[in-house]
């Protein structure tokens, strides 16, 4: 079994993780941290968790975490990075499900995280854990970067069309919506049910953190500079997020259809749908999966594609799992086997 | 008073009409028709009228409906243009809440909604009644095509920057989501409420009704052909729409804000938010009111409009009434001064 | 016009209550008071007023507030009871939507609100607001206790059958259900739109304090002791409250539905619904209604009574615009004459 | 492998018990029968199981059912007791999820469901498949009738009560919470989105068919006649059921909580909460577990007992499979190792 620590559990990306992780096969929960929490149950904060897991919260102990095979950061921003050197100076494997780690570029980060970066140097040595982009990389590394819900949804419905060097770079166009725990187990009034609720609107237009990652993900597969526009939206739901993104297109006559569903032949937990149809959120809920479709409509030269995945899974735990799982040789699909639930 | 018919109002579009016009200070409701509820009250399929309407569903009556000053149809799509030709003739004026007379093209008309159309000859003769754009065409209607709810959010929206020539029309992108009520009140197993909730889901991506709509009324605008990329969403709340648009622009240097707030100075149902802002489909709830914020995200030339109405009143039963409203010489806002309900 | 002030207007009722009031014809807003939000303008705290209020939040200004002729406490409960006697004593009349007022006994009170009062000497003098119920002394009373949503709702329940006589008050069960906005605009863990959105729970059921209050008013409807069990809920929406009343029939052969609709027949925001009715709480949405349905399932001796009431309107801000109108000499619908919303 | 048929696996029971058993290590799929979506595949319409279940729906061919191991109908009652008959009579175990074989007493059964019953011999032989109550039985049993969603939920919180005698047997009630995939995947008005969201509402209070499902299991446990009040609501989310259960305590000083836990304490999928919880439906979602907590509000002697179940799982599909797993001899928990989903 390998040891695994979990620090910062007490959000939703982090009881999403213990979710996955309590029926692992290969997985023994050695310590889940929380300063706030420290003493209590863990079932006791996360009910669905009882008869599951029978730990309490303890304070971050590096000894504890140090003796582990892996540890997760399920920690707000600023957080991982304080710990994580230390850590991989003990041969343990880290997977920061936080922004730490995500943007190469030191500058950049600061400037839309806000603050000083505090190990710099471990952001080259990190991999971008996209993991069907980056499975390779991912399998040697020992700091994963995994990204953003927004990154995984918008950048797996770009990468075939950009590979392919399909589409006009100068406007490219994304258009997102969240459900609300994206916004985490936090409490602002912005988020509570009386503001959210029978509400949609935009948020961010003018920046948002996903805009640089997405950019960085992008630039680096085209390897050309490009414009993109990136307007989230917050949806009255719980989880779920949808990409609608457009694209010019400069080729004619190429099967879009078959470019996709050949991109994306080997990776178990993309799934291009048939010509013509329309992911909808809920076909992926509680399961790592991106569901992607791509149009062209009106036979007009601007191409459309849909990407759906699960905020919490494939764009947070799940797919922090299924990098674990690569990291150290499991079977990629190791505990992740999961039916979407539906309705 | 003016006396009032109502044609088919058991969906919502009918409903809302119905809150609207019992308390209209001018208005008197002379006959509200189904052919399927005939002789049941009216308030005992919306309960929300009990106390307010006190009022038989009948079939509908040529001369009942004669005698009105003017009637609003509230049926499916392919009912009033059998019925309105006769109104006409006895000189009863007619506001259709569907789409029968919204397309000048009986040809593309008939295309997008399947069957062939029974007055083409009032095609020309209707006056779309987008109400900030049409003003005076509709003060001496006889007919008014009252706008679809996508239409209304996406002309509104992008207006300002099409007649001031601001951007590049070979490239506009609306996309666009609703609330479920804009699907209606028919039993079908798509609008299951467990089919719609906690999800988020694109349709229609290839074609859908309002997009040739819409590409008349920007065409006539701007005079020029162009390329509209439309993509609806369903969001799972019940009332709202947001339209988010995204075009190029081609002028350098205008200032946008001072644009929109000029082009709708004496609208009185068009809110230009304050720069930077971003407004939510629940600050118009129950309310006739669109509300606008125009952004240029990270400065790039790319112009994003973000429109929302509440679908059910600027988007179908508000604007008719707000239409009814200018053609009878009343107060434009008489019996529509409503504060959006929030939370 | 009638000169009015608002103490504390950033919640839910207040926002309700600023939307009553910015319509009510007999009402001038003078000033609207918020210690945090202090020079803030109120439509942007809440955007729906945009375009119907334009005035900013002041810190309450006893000199402003004494020349109003009425003023309205939306505070959280312990602040009006600092300010009220002052206020009184320069001839303003007060409603109070929370609860400093509502319990006679001091320390009843003090035992449930945790805290010592401020002035015990006005417990008597306040008048409990449940219009329908203490019509007769709203009219000269200067201060009012505006009921809480649940009493309102379980009260305007029980009171025919307790009136008459009719039933066991040794086992009254209210299991009652609530919208979120019950709970407040509080940032709050609790009340996130995922910790509350697709689950539904009970709260409070070793006791709640709308326990006292009910029991107050129905010990002084039936003159005896009695035995209430109270079981509060959160149900995933909004707006509305719902009550399900059982009760022993200890006489047989009555006729509950003719006993409901006469008692209620002067009241013109209570509807007794059509014999085997089942109200809903979007009936009500957005209005000062309640409406009640009486059963006796299966012809068994419990009596089971079904009430609803938009826990916003008739259980906080309708209801306190209804006893102003009563308070003023005004028609008691001034102001009040809204058509739920529905959808 | 045990060899399993799926007859109408259209609506929200077909599709969760799909999903349960597409990853059950012990089952193999042989058919899935529709008669109206004969020829399409399953994954087609519950998009979930892409990728899970390459099978199409087939008519129901009494061959290949006659060849399983066991067979599960989750059709609309009156459909299995017409394929029950000749299914035993090959040796395959059914489990019906309807109610054709809930009710011991033909007459009843036939005067609540409206149609005569087509194979009342089988009535007594039918096991009655509340799991934890009966599980000796269902060991042995042929033909499961999987219990209703509110008589689960109902049934598990009053047992401990009724079986150690502790309470007036006279005034039992249940007032019950359903979430709307309660009603079926059927196209009616009155469960669209529109309908029911926003919405609160009892139903079926004057009866309801699960009220002599109810009654028939609490008499078999006390073999005492009782009255039991039974109102159900509906409550707008997907999944979960509450029942908050009211009764007169008729013996003193008995530790309720240790009864509870006791009387469940080698039932897996019973889940006795500690002393003072509330538990909530969202703790059991998507998982096959019942969570009860044991209250004696403000020490009078009513007992009020809450009981979460996820509708679809412990009142439907999850039930059917433990007792599948029962009937043959499989861990009781086997495929049913779900953590609930949280949020």
């Amino acid at each position: 079994m390998i040891k695994v620590g979990i620090v910062g559990a007490t959000g939703y990306t982090g009881v999403e993780l213990l979710r996955l992780l309590v029926t692992h096969p290969d997985v023994k929960i050695e310590i889940v941290t929380s300063r706030s929490e420290s003493g209590r149950f863990v079932a006791e904060l996360f009910p669905n968790l009882r008869g599951h897991l029978d730990i309490q919260y303890s304070k971050p102990d590096p000894a504890v975490l140090s003796a582990c095979d892996a540890v997760f950061f399920a920690t707000p921003n600023g957080t991982a990075m304080k710990m994580v050197p230390q850590l991989l100076r003990t041969g343990v494997k880290v997977i920061d499900l936080a922004a730490d780690f995500r943007i190469k570029d030191k500058t950049e980060w600061e400037k839309w995280y806000g603050m000083a970066h505090a190990c710099p140097e471990l952001l080259e040595e990190a991999v971008y854990g996209l993991s069907e982009i980056n499975r390779d990389a991912i399998k040697t590394a020992k700091l994963i970067a995994n990204p953003g819900c927004y990154p995984t949804a918008v950048q797996l419905g770009f990468m075939p069309l950009i590979e392919h060097d399909l589409i006009d770079l100068s406007n490219l166009i994304a258009d997102t919506k969240s459900g609300v725990s994206g916004a985490g187990r936090k409490a602002t009034v912005d988020m509570l049910f009386c503001e959210t609720q029978e509400n949609f609107k935009a948020y961010g237009v003018d920046g948002h953190r996903h805009l640089p990652e997405i950019r960085q993900g992008l630039i680096a597969a085209s390897g050309k500079a490009l414009n993109l526009t990136f307007v989230p939206h917050l949806t009255p739901m719980i989880r779920g997020m949808y990409a609608t993104l457009y694209a010019p297109l400069i080729k004619e006559g190429v099967d879009l259809q078959a470019l996709f569903e050949n991109y994306y032949k080997n990776a178990v937990f993309v799934d291009v749908m048939p010509q013509g149809a329309h992911p909808e959120t809920r076909s992926v809920s509680g399961a790592n999966v991106c569901r992607l479709a791509v149009h062209q409509p009106q036979n007009s030269k601007v191409v459309v594609v849909l990407s759906v995945i699960d905020n919490l899974m494939k764009g947070a735990a799940g797919q922090a799992v299924q990098n674990f799982n690569i990291m150290f040789g499991l079977d990629e699909s190791a505990g992740l086997v999961y039916v979407p639930v539906l309705p």
